[in-house]
């Protein structure tokens, strides 16, 4: 197993997660790099022997690899001022950025490095299974990235960045839409004093369903069904909420369109 | 534990996984009536000695307990048809129905016992944290049915008619519209050669995140985070199908009218 030596930028969730599975893995954490010092230091003291840094000029650094773990909207930032040597690999960690954000920064080996899972600084993940989606600028950046990911996942799946951003796009979908319709059915049920959980082991079931037998086939429900008695109950039963009535109506028809 | 006799008309997924479930944890069911004699036949030979019956007159039979596990179309025209004894009790199975539509039917004891799942007929399910939904016309009914279903799950909910409702409205939104949003994923990455099984350890963690926390803590994403930068690169991406991005657009300005 390769072992490299690296510096990342950003404390937030995803460094917070990333660092100490990397050294898990035999990596070093050279260096954190953080504008929130609190950060920084809650981070640091999960590592071996990290130091904070306060700049972007890595050019009397060890570290061969560069990773950007910072939100969308500050990468551009960081790339115009990060300096680096040329043998170092600088990659970001966003599912919706292009590679070519990464053109404001003088490196020549660049990449994105996208483990496809929600992190929260409280929730450990596994990180064996989760997919890490990488590209590179050029093939032996993929094969160092390859190995890097490689080493905390079985899973490395290299996509260029069109296919990057369909894989965001679903992942909206599939998550953060889905995650809404629970709390729209968190608030149909709080109405009659009822709670969430209730729900629980149905969605649990669906899920399990929708990845075992693929979303077409795992679909049940008066839609599918064309019960149209129990859809016109529902339509009536949310009519006063414009937002649940569209929603419900406009999926269901879907439902039925696509059978 | 009381051990009550039981009469099954229906031979569906729900029956098929229900009625082996009720010897295991000490009834009997001495009949399933089933106008599928190959279904019933199957069912039949999962059970210790029940009988098929052919027609709904139960005035001869010494069941205690009939469960109308049809679906929902069909109770009113069994309710019709069926004849009971003084002290037998009549329930159907059904979340959205209500427990008036069993006045077709000359019985004193009336109710509802109402599994939150979804079932197939190949795939085995857990009963006991299922909650199971219950209504009766009268107390001594409701406690036959609480002792019926506290013998196959740790999770009894009696519930009116109305509070039956509003759960399967929330069940829709939080199963079946959910499990179409996972299909609309499925073909954002299959018009990249990519497969949906990429987002199943995200999904995953999605779900364990809003069952743990409540799906309003638990939101993450763009619209969340009012990246508005995200939201219309996606929005361009989905503007050649309207149904996407329609759903995409409300879904996301509700989130951010929510937050």
């Amino acid at each position: 197993m390769l072992s490299y030596k690296i510096s990342i930028i950003g404390s937030g969730n995803l460094a917070t997660r990333l660092a100490p599975e990397l050294e898990n893995a035999g990596h070093r954490i050279v260096e954190v790099c953080s504008r929130n010092p609190k950060n920084a230091k809650s981070l640091i003291a999960k590592l071996y022997n990290a130091a904070i840094k306060y700049d972007y000029d890595f050019t009397q650094s060890v570290a061969e690899i560069i990773i950007i773990a910072v939100s969308d909207d500050a990468i551009e930032e960081v790339a115009k001022e990060v300096a680096l040597n040329e043998s170092m690999i600088l990659v970001h960690t966003s599912g919706t950025r292009s590679l070519d954000l990464l053109s404001y920064a003088a490196a020549d080996h660049k990449g994105v490095f996208y483990p496809l899972q929600t992190f929260s600084k409280t929730k450990r993940v596994e990180f064996d299974h989760i997919p890490i989606l990488l590209e590179a600028s050029d093939d032996k950046t993929m094969r160092v990235l390859q190995n890097l990911a490689g080493s905390i996942s079985k899973k490395t799946v290299p996509l260029n960045s069109e296919q990057r951003k369909a894989v965001h796009v679903a992942a909206v979908f599939s998550c953060n839409l889905v995650n809404h319709l629970f709390r729209v059915a968190e608030e149909i049920l709080a109405e009659k004093k009822l709670t969430f959980d209730l729900l629980g082991p149905l969605i649990v079931e669906t899920v399990n369903k929708s990845l075992a037998l693929g979303p077409a086939s795992a679909q049940t429900g008066p839609a599918v069904r064309e019960d149209y008695e129990t859809l016109d109950a529902h339509m009536e039963y949310l009519k006063d909420d414009l937002f649940r009535s569209e929603i419900y109506r406009m999926i269901s028809q879907d439902i039925i369109d696509t059978r």
